[in-house]
């Protein structure tokens, strides 16, 4: 039995209506290349937009929630995993995401960033102010910065073919 | 968009042949009402099992592993959710299923039955000799114990009815 | 460096007022022995009466609280660990202590005694109904049930003489 | 009763010299102020410098260890909570803290930060190189950069006179 490819998409709570629309978009792209999405699964920012996207995209949603209970949990993700464990959850969102994309986003966010490149899991920055922590990454090749939904999913694709 | 139902099946890394072959019935059984299977994701005894009958059965199945890698997933997980946190997951095994079936088992099993009854969810007894720690919860609903496959399908309707 | 042994104290956050004495009269034991106190932090119970004893007879007492803050925590217990785990943190008190108490409580309880068995640490059971689950753990020596305070100590002391 | 205030120093694994001696007179200057010092726990890097020179100026150590046993813990941590949860036990560190100190480190490091100022616990970044993303929380008086041990210890009162 093949396993699906699992993408993690992270970001903030709160974001803009251009953010909104590259995580929704993001969605849609990765349920269109056959791909599971996993997220917060938050009712909320860039989580509810990448899941809805994906959802109405056919996609499998998968959110792993803070939370003890789903009444924060968004619409559109099918399955939400309850944790319990607040933000140490953002740990399992890196370690059960083959390719992380950084979507805008604060410290929640740039907690994953770090965990993910301390767990070696490569990150794709869609817009996310990533300073110049991450440059020694950008040259072990794990890290890299895109603009928009296409090139993201070069990158993924890119990442992908390495595992 | 309406969420699936989530039947996690609890059990032993080591169990006996009639366990296993109870817990692959049972997986089919779930695959078959359209449920989602979910449990602790090792590749051994009962998770193997029960993952093996639910996927054979084309359905959907979801472990939760203690790992933070999925070198010790069972093969018929199709998604291995990698928590990191050891026996810790068990919380998260509970907190995401509707309902809990235990099935043959140690300590690590009576924890997970423990916790359900705790977070208020409905635990199936499947030939788990419980002992008389839980006449109280019996007497309020919350646990029922049965001998086959079939009763415990129809101790879930019964539990997810009452929803 | 020589580190202190470390004493678990598990049980009910509700407690009748002799289960809350024996907790009290077990914290000052555990402090006269020269043992730090660890229990689940909570300004209820169990947690809340042995914290004070042990505190009130000059002991350390660490508190592995469920929460992300303090307003819940015990006033005796001086080191409160903020987990924000939620009933996961119910590992990290097992696997912190040294030997385990189990005083009178519910499943909280049960699924720590449980854990500590599945992690071979040596269970102390004050009066606490244990039904049958645990014989095969007594024949294997890692576990006894006692009635009174001193028997609580001296059960402690024959099971650190064997670390 | 009153609770011992808590520092928590965090850092990497592998250290400079140079970082790991002001990690060794930071965890004095703690200890000689009547603070406990809380750090990863682990034997190597600044957790081992930091609680050397906590535990030898005669103060209290606690280290949150990632592992299930003490194997790893610094001979200098006197308390070694055992989580089991790797590095999900990072937001331990920083909720069980009042004021954080973030030494020389990498992504771990960086993930700390990151949380600390999700969770509104203050930050002296004590020659962590900081990029700009903090500038946002520089202005809302959340972080401050220092070199020295002295002006870190001055830091860390001006952020405990606000609590």
């Amino acid at each position: 039995m093949k396993r699906p490819v699992i993408i993690g998409v992270m970001g903030g709570g709160s974001a803009t209506a251009a953010d909104m629309a590259d995580a929704y978009f993001l969605g849609q792209r990765i349920a269109g290349e056959g791909w599971v999405l996993l997220n917060g699964g938050r009712n909320a920012g860039i989580m509810a937009a990448s899941a809805k996207g994906a959802a109405e995209a056919g996609g499998l949603t998968i959110g792993i929630l803070p939370d003890d209970h789903d009444r924060h949990a968004a619409p559109h993700v099918q399955i939400p995993v309850l944790t319990g464990i607040g933000s140490a959850r953002n740990c399992i969102n890196i370690l059960t995401s083959h390719v992380v994309v950084a979507c805008a986003g604060g410290m929640g966010t740039l907690s994953e960033i770090a965990l993910a490149l301390k767990y070696g899991r490569p990150v794709v920055l869609l817009n996310f102010r990533g300073g110049d922590f991450f440059e020694g990454y950008a040259d072990r090749g794990l890290i890299r910065s895109v603009e928009t939904v296409a090139e993201t999913a070069g990158a993924i694709k890119t990442f992908l073919s390495r595992r």
